[in-house]
């Protein structure tokens, strides 16, 4: 293995085997309402100790100093960084417990930064459950254009703009509610304004709420590249409520899938077998189906974020197919397909190529076009892209790094991935070649 | 003493005097090179063991690994921020000493953000320093037009577009060359750029070689604010190379000074009255002064952001003049005056409210105001200054917390002061009457 390999390949040797067994075991055991638990998961419970190896706790108790109420206990996933760790909270009806919201603010001054999608469904709920029984705290909003294609500079000044003019101190709460681009850009901009103030998530959608809510990685785009201007911003805490995903779009739904999947390939091989058993239910809404697939979501990623948060290595792995991915959605313009559309094309190359290499059975291969179909994803890119959009976009990727393209790849059994500069550049060429119509 | 106030009058207990005492002591003895020494300072040599208490250490001995030159080796001041450490490189003709640089630079390609009045007269040196010799080492430039009117979101975006059309990944490393504008605006696009990639400073005004070369504020202004919109983020090295200063305009020389009184001023009563003596060898840019004032002032800054990065309370007292200062900048129009032009009227102000509370003797008025004049710097605000401009403008300033605004103000004998919201509302009216026409 070449130096600037990184293996991720957990069963290469045997203290790598006993932590994927345990995380395995561990996301096993599921939580009293989880929909459609795998019948080995109660056989184990002695393992749930286990569990205290690592870093990222879950908990479906009662909050400690929470008072006694009729409303659903949250499951609790914990991120752990240090001085920088925060709760994620996840349940139905979650912005109807005031006090959650409450325990994050800082000072008396709140900004919520929200679109014009989102606002009419959730803000006064927002502000409600900011304030109610707290009337010292003052909200302000700014409700932003919806759509990757504003998450840009000039939008982000319309935060930094509303903030000024608000006159908003060191001391204030930044709240983003809304998908993934409303996190990144309110994330930002809390990292920037004043060089720092405090920040709160409630993701609204699938996306977001898998993704960008663990990890603390913030940004907007430029228009050579995606994300290219950000900053690593941890929240005070992200609250999940799984209630609004009931208005959430299909298209939208899937997309989130996507990054869900991810988590199953890279490092979780049962959490994939589990998708596979309920990604109907998935789409459907099913509450509880929702709630696990978010919490052990949450998990993998806390996991290995709180292993690796300024993405040196492990991290990356994150990215399955977001290369090719950004690829498609920088060339085809931001906006035309959904993060995780892109996402699902990407991971469907990226798989193929891992398969042109040698390293994955050709099993995984139809698994991961299946289950992303039946997720009503796409499964290969649009047909305006083309070989040389693919390669002159991925130059500018940045797990580019002294002028090696690194990328994640599978290898080995399903759950199994590397983020590796050092592949034959044929089997990359015949993918692209595979994928484009020129 | 009211809760919102911290205490920084060093005197007040015993152990505070102790540190008083020893950190004089140890600024008392100077290094061989230099200009005008006290001499009270020779007879204490045993003391220069106390330096090792503080988390600032200073050293102009060779370097280790340095190849043996017949160059003038540096003085370095450490500024220690645990894994965020970095050594500022203080002397004449460091720019002719490449290895200096080159060891800190972190992967093959380099971007040297610079300015319009800069470039003719370093960038060559500056490109000579960073490839001689390393051949693998590419250096790509932007020059941005020259000002702190310039200082904004539009020029920011020109350094972004540079390094993404040019390619720039992770381990690229950004280079400041130029004053305080040049040197906020790059560091906070390293900050920015792929959410953080390394960053040298190579400061060439007395301004940013005493205050944005320590510490890691980084930023851009904002229409109603100035450094609104920034990040905290740590260089790699400083190299402050002391020729730079035989181009600076005077008006930009006296500005910087403004700067130096004040570490005198907050936290450092012998380096005030080394500065009484040295003032005119200052103006006339004596080398041998110059290196003892920047050595002696990022030793002073960097102490205190040791102690306090993220400026917490502590580092507040930093801005000792600044929040009149600002009002000045921004409300006279950000680059008529100068940023050290309008601390300076700013300080003039600070202490005569501290004067009007009662906190300080008259003789300390007196010599702040000669000292100013003597640096040929403004001791009044522009006339088109009013009242309620000043309390508009301070309305916005960072230090308010939950409403009130914290001023830096000097208290007890030279060399003390606080950061207090706690002071009689009269007394800064009264400044703000006896400083403006209207």
């Amino acid at each position: 293995m070449a130096a600037n390999t990184i293996s991720l390949s957990l069963s290469s040797n045997l203290a790598a085997s006993k932590t994927l067994n345990s995380l395995q075991t561990r996301g096993l055991i599921p939580p009293p309402t989880i929909f459609f638990p795998l019948g080995s998961a109660k056989s184990q419970p002695g393992n749930l100790s286990l569990s205290s190896r690592f870093r990222v706790r879950a908990s479906a108790s009662q909050l400690i100093n929470e008072p006694v109420n009729s409303m659903t206990s949250p499951t609790v996933v914990h991120v752990d960084l240090g001085n920088r760790s925060y709760p994620i909270y996840i349940g139905a009806g979650l912005l109807d417990q005031s006090q959650l919201l409450q325990r994050h603010v800082h000072g008396k001054r709140v900004l919520v930064v929200t679109n014009e999608r989102v606002a009419p469904l959730y803000l006064d709920r927002t502000i409600d459950a900011l304030t109610r029984g707290n009337p010292n705290v003052t909200v302000e909003t700014v409700i932003l254009p919806d759509g990757e294609k504003f998450k840009d500079m000039d939008t982000l000044m319309k935060v930094f703009d509303k903030a000024i003019e608000s006159r908003l101190d060191r001391k204030c709460t930044f709240v983003a509610l809304g998908g993934g681009v409303i996190g990144d850009m309110c994330g930002y901009a809390a990292a920037s304004y004043l060089r720092g103030v405090n920040f709160i998530q409630i993701p609204t959608t699938v996306m977001a709420q898998v993704d960008s809510s663990v990890g603390g990685k913030t940004g907007i785009n430029h228009r050579l590249g995606k994300n290219m201007i950000g900053a690593f911003y941890q929240p005070q805490c992200v609250l999940v409520d799984t209630d609004t995903l009931n208005t959430l779009p299909d298209r939208e739904m899937a997309s989130g899938l996507a990054e869900v999947i991810k988590y199953g390939l890279i490092r979780d091989a049962e959490f994939f077998e589990w998708q596979e058993k309920n990604i109907e239910a998935l789409l459907a809404r099913d509450p509880a189906a929702l709630a696990y697939a978010i919490k052990r979501s949450c998990e993998n990623k806390a996991d290995v974020v709180s292993q690796d948060e300024k993405e040196s290595g492990l991290r990356a792995t994150l990215n399955l197919g977001h290369t090719f991915g950004h690829a498609i959605e920088t060339g085809f313009g931001y906006g035309e397909w959904l993060h995780g559309e892109a996402v699902a094309a990407g991971t469907v190359m990226a798989v193929d190529m891992s398969y042109r290499l040698g390293w994955i059975d050709e099993s995984i291969v139809e698994r991961v076009d299946n289950i992303l179909k039946r997720a009503k994803l796409p499964t290969t890119p649009p047909e305006s892209m083309t070989v040389s959009m693919f390669k002159s976009i991925m130059a500018v990727d940045k797990k580019v790094a002294d002028g090696l393209l690194r990328l994640i790849l599978l290898k080995g059994p399903l759950g199994n991935c590397v983020f590796t500069g050092d592949y034959d550049r044929e089997a990359l060429d015949a993918t692209l070649q595979a994928f484009s119509k020129s």
